[in-house]
């Protein structure tokens, strides 16, 4: 973030902040300006904001919004790409970059060096500004079919296949796929929006976005000592989930090995994931722990007394869903899980059109994903959910610095 | 809140507290019961967390959710009456209050008199178990044709006018109107939707969701001294909005004083605005203020150099959206303004379907709402903006004390 940090030092005017035109009001333009600066930087927060209000680190060597502890929302979209000219394509990844660069710091877009006029549509759409940065972070994904465009079809991975029929899925393929995901989470929705709106804006004439999710609740950790989470069944989500902290499990089972230009990437799955909210609300407390494999209030294994508690699986029933996701059913598959609660309104039946979220990081997604959901095919929680939408992406490396991009490993080889 | 804390003195149970079935688990089930009083019902709060975290009263004069320091997020459900029992109605409204009550108060629904057995679903849904209070509300409101039936024809409020039609407008019939409305905030979205998830299944066959909203940004304050929130065009909202401490503003503006059942209620109108997202970002920032007529970063009005200076509508262009609405424009017509930003994914052209969901409380909506909005048909905002939903809703006033119910001055009357 220096770099961001070091062009606005000195008192920053409205216009280098926001590429917005100083049509007068000097006295108001200044002040404003100055909240600006000391707020969506991050500089002079209150120290109790600080958790949920502060900003994550852009560059790394891997994505953030993958190991990053997960924020409490998220605006997730699916592009597809209109354009043709590789060169045009690239340079709006090089785009989206400097402007996630600067969101995720807490900074409206465009750094002042054009189009602050009256005349011209603002660089930032505005809404985001005076919040804080609120933990946002921006990660990019390339979908199967980005890479019959562009002379990519040499690069695809092995691991990046498309996903095999699930056994009672109904997927809308309106909700499915894409040649791109950016995945935004913040804890301020706002934030998490603000950012897919200003990349679409970027991308205007070459992305459309295909389909989008907002969520609005976590139901994954990837803080083992904070509360878990539930999902909108009432259940406690992701105890075992693997941690941010928990660099040898990741090295094992979330960061891609090959090809050189996935290298300490990740593949995503997302699955949106209906629930029978009213069916479900009308089963026993019995048979919904059962479905479990856990109980309802503490979230103990069946037969243990604590959440975190090893689970005995025999001690389930053969179709409970823990027992039949677990690792140890599995040949150790294991995922990390990064959903997220959504309810989109209200179907023309009345009932809440609501649930699951459903993201997935891993290593290779046929070890990963497939195998366990193809295990899920007999899994008790089948009666009261659905898969309605579904998308693969690999997920490339971080962005190094602040000359590298998103793709660089992918396209700077091919260009 | 009292009844309510009595009635848990002592060690609660996770039976008494959840209505759930105790199945084993005795030591994990008490360590739950107690996180659970800890947490959902405000105590031991860490003070960093007392503002949003807090109860807010749900027994009053008039009902919480209107004058009330408006939340961070809603969810919104309009329902259709299915019963003709006018007894069934009448129970489904105090168990409701009932319900509502306890929510508020950071409790789960249930008091544990009944229903907590493992053969019988559980009286609560649970994903809000854990979560504080959030500073939720609810808020019932009844609309025109709740008063068609049940015998309420003669009860039916002279100011709970319909709508007429607005120039431009373009309702769809499946997001407008309704026999009921629960307007639900809260600081954090599972809250507020669980409370509408949990009413919902509490008025299973008497009443059915006829359409709900989510919104995820609070676009008007009712705390003068706050951050002025901004809506999804990027400007401050609210600036001038009644606050929630100005008590003869309110009485003169917001609260109803007749006929008498309605004394201490108001009047509710929600309009669900589609904002042409894409078309205003590409609108160049002078336009952009124009249109408003106050400028982007500061919000002050024009000619002026701070947010909260007061207008001179004269130096506006004549069709600048704060001159046309503001109360010197409209004989003094004054409304309470909560809305919320809405984002609910994309359109079929990889538009984001986004705009505002415009909440406005007054005394008598003919006064109000209807003569601003007449005087608005020729708003510049009107080519970046539609009006798509609507519904008007007499909300009573508040329920008084734990006997009390919401409605009880309309039903008992007739009863």
């Amino acid at each position: 973030m220096t770099e961001v940090e070091e062009s606005e030092s000195g008192t920053p005017s409205r216009r280098s902040l926001l590429g917005w035109g100083g049509a007068g009001l000097a006295l108001g333009a200044v002040a404003a300006g100055g909240t600006v600066a000391a707020v969506r930087s991050g500089d002079d927060m209150d120290p109790a904001a600080a958790e949920t209000g502060a900003a994550v680190a852009f560059h790394g060597a891997h994505q953030s919004g993958i190991a990053t502890p997960v924020q409490d929302r998220l605006h997730f979209a699916a592009f597809d790409v209109q354009t043709d000219d590789r060169a045009e394509f690239v340079q709006m990844l090089k785009d989206w970059t400097a402007a996630a660069r600067r969101m995720t710091a807490g900074k409206a877009v465009g750094d002042g060096a054009y189009g602050g006029l009256a005349e011209a549509p603002p660089d930032d759409t505005g809404e985001a500004l005076g919040l804080k940065p609120s933990r946002l972070t921006l990660t990019i994904g390339f979908g199967p079919s980005l890479f019959k465009k562009f002379g990519l079809a040499d690069q695809r991975p092995e691991a990046l296949v498309e996903l095999p029929q699930f056994a009672g899925e109904n997927l809308d393929r309106n909700r499915s796929d894409g040649d791109l995901c950016i995945q935004a989470c913040a804890d301020d929705p706002q934030v998490a929006v603000h950012a897919i709106r200003n990349l679409a804006r970027i991308g205007f004439g070459k992305v459309v976005i295909r389909w989008s999710q907002l969520g609005f609740g976590k139901t994954s950790s990837t803080t083992p000592d904070a509360q878990t989470p539930r999902n909108l069944m009432g259940f406690k989500d992701g105890t075992r989930n693997i941690a941010g902290t928990e660099t040898a499990r990741l090295k094992k089972y979330v960061w891609a090995e090959g090809p050189d230009w996935m290298s300490g990437g990740s593949y995503l799955v997302a699955r949106r994931i209906r629930m029978h909210i009213e069916t479900w609300d009308r089963t026993s407390l019995q048979e919904q722990e059962d479905i479990f494999g856990r109980d309802k209030g503490e979230g103990a294994p069946v037969g243990k007394a604590k959440e975190r508690d090893k689970p005995f699986l025999k001690a389930m029933l053969p179709d409970a869903h823990v027992r039949l996701a677990h690792p140890d059913s599995n040949q150790g598959s294991t995922i990390l899980r990064r959903g997220y609660s959504f309810t989109d309104g209200t179907d023309g039946l009345g009932r809440l059109e609501a649930g699951l979220f459903f993201l997935a990081y891993q290593k290779d997604v046929r070890d990963g994903f497939i195998r366990i959901q193809r295990h899920l095919a007999t899994d008790a929680l089948n009666e009261y959910i659905q898969h309605v939408g579904s998308a693969v992406f690999a997920v490339p490396p971080g962005v190094r610095d602040k000359d590298d991009w998103w793709g660089s490993t992918l396209f700077s080889k091919e260009a």
